[in-house]
């Protein structure tokens, strides 16, 4: 039942990063190739990352359904874009998903290898945040993650709510995977809309911009 | 016999890639250290990747004749580069034969480990373009994987005809290497000669640009 | 006492790059969050691409000690911020020291494993520098690697004078380790504050810049 919900969580975050790699692509103009390139490598990258760091064989190639889905959400969302009127707030969406269900599986694969939980939130943020960052340094935008509203903070709270609740509440797993998950996609939703910020506690420097 | 002409491509592979690095270098002004230092990047980066993804022995690590190979390419092209007066033209050969060098020897190297050759064309894409991609985000140019001509494309035609090639037609394995290798470099050459583009068929977007 | 120096040495360099990361990160206003992903990122950067490289395991995902000494330095780097007015000039001593505690771990990690000499240097080199640039990428800065003033060369010439100094000269192995950090530190202050550059030897290219 673990292993089935695992599965399905793994394939909803490819599909979720496929898209939002699909359409910052089509944004950028580039050929049909050029959005597969970077549908792939949104998917494949903060997984490819987490298992060079784990020392584990790296998750996509060996297995040929992960590929797959990820080229044929590609081609899915290429096709079907013009239902899509605003790309902006569709590929925020589905890198908010991305971003939820990528940060968990993160943390389970670091825990699974005995790493300690702290290390496992960075873990499953670095899993989360990179293949957006990779997308976004090669599309030349400016990362999300800089941006002034939070992105890897919700990461690490998600996840913190994770552990937190799995050792220490009587809730199901599968409820707190999809409760953090959810809650990752609203707090970056929420922060988004309402601009939330950290306050910058540590004030203002004046020396000239490096 | 394969031994000794895979050997020479990995030799030509990495000549290329550290000229194309010292004439990007040279282009930004770079102070000759900062010449080695990129023509090693763009040698390395895409094996690199590769070795890790594999997990297997990172190949400069421990071959110290691949390691001499770039710093003398990239020394003989900063002494003798004013025999060649035009950069553009020479970093764009040099690039495309590093390009279809690398992404053979990425192809094999995947399926020598018994990686599924549909993934293994992924693996020699990768290996061709990564370390193109690096010299340009290190040098802060536009990377050519994303001006409007076909790059990546190229790596994965010349791949996909290699394994199609190996697998049911009577020529000999070297025939084949030599053949993908220039169809990489001529379907560069022609697509930045003649401008090949692949159509977007996937239409425009008019919401603002993120 | 080797083992205490060179792990004295670790979390100097492991306090120094911390500290870069987190004045960077403050100067382009990132909130708390982000200065402690910006310092831990520039604090692992090159000793996760080293133990990658190695094949052995990536040190701080197996050490809560070097995770907890990133985030408590980069919170004290926050809050007291303000007894330091010139963010530019302490990013500067603190990347140099992190530059020069990182090329030297780097050698040792690669001699440690029977890598040849000339390679670590390289090893060396790519261990002090890359924290620094994907710190200068995340965050949109011209990586202090290609300023003017030398900077992978301080590295190549303390990596060289570590090793020639280890072989063949009688002085102790931790006078070498502190003489050689302390003379990459001199170099990248020597070459900031007087504009060192190394000739550029191989002329002009007169063709447009690609």
């Amino acid at each position: 039942m673990h292993e089935q919900f695992n599965f399905i969580i793994e394939i909803l975050g490819t599909i979720s990063f496929s898209m939002s790699g699909s359409f910052a692509a089509m944004q950028k103009r580039l050929d049909p190739f050029g959005v597969l390139i970077i549908a792939f490598v949104t998917s494949v990258g903060g997984g490819t990352v987490r298992d060079l760091l784990l020392d584990i064989p790296v998750f996509w190639m060996h297995d040929l359904l992960t590929c797959g889905v990820i080229i044929m959400t590609s081609i899915f969302t290429m096709i079907f874009k013009s239902l899509e009127k605003n790309f902006k707030v569709t590929l925020f969406i589905f890198d908010s998903f991305g971003l939820g269900l990528f940060t968990i599986i993160g943390i389970q694969k670091g825990i699974n290898v005995n790493i300690h939980p702290l290390i496992c939130i960075g873990l499953g943020t670095i899993t989360g945040c990179f293949g957006g960052i990779i997308r976004d340094i090669l599309l030349n935008r400016i990362p999300l993650i800089f941006r002034k509203e939070i992105y890897a903070t919700a990461c690490i709270v998600g996840g913190s709510a994770f552990l937190l609740m799995t050792k220490f509440s009587p809730l199901s797993y599968t409820f707190i995977q999809i409760f953090t998950i959810l809650l990752i996609v609203a707090i970056r939703t929420f922060a988004v809309k309402y601009h939330w910020q950290i306050p910058k506690f540590y004030g203002h420097d004046h020396s000239s911009e490096m």
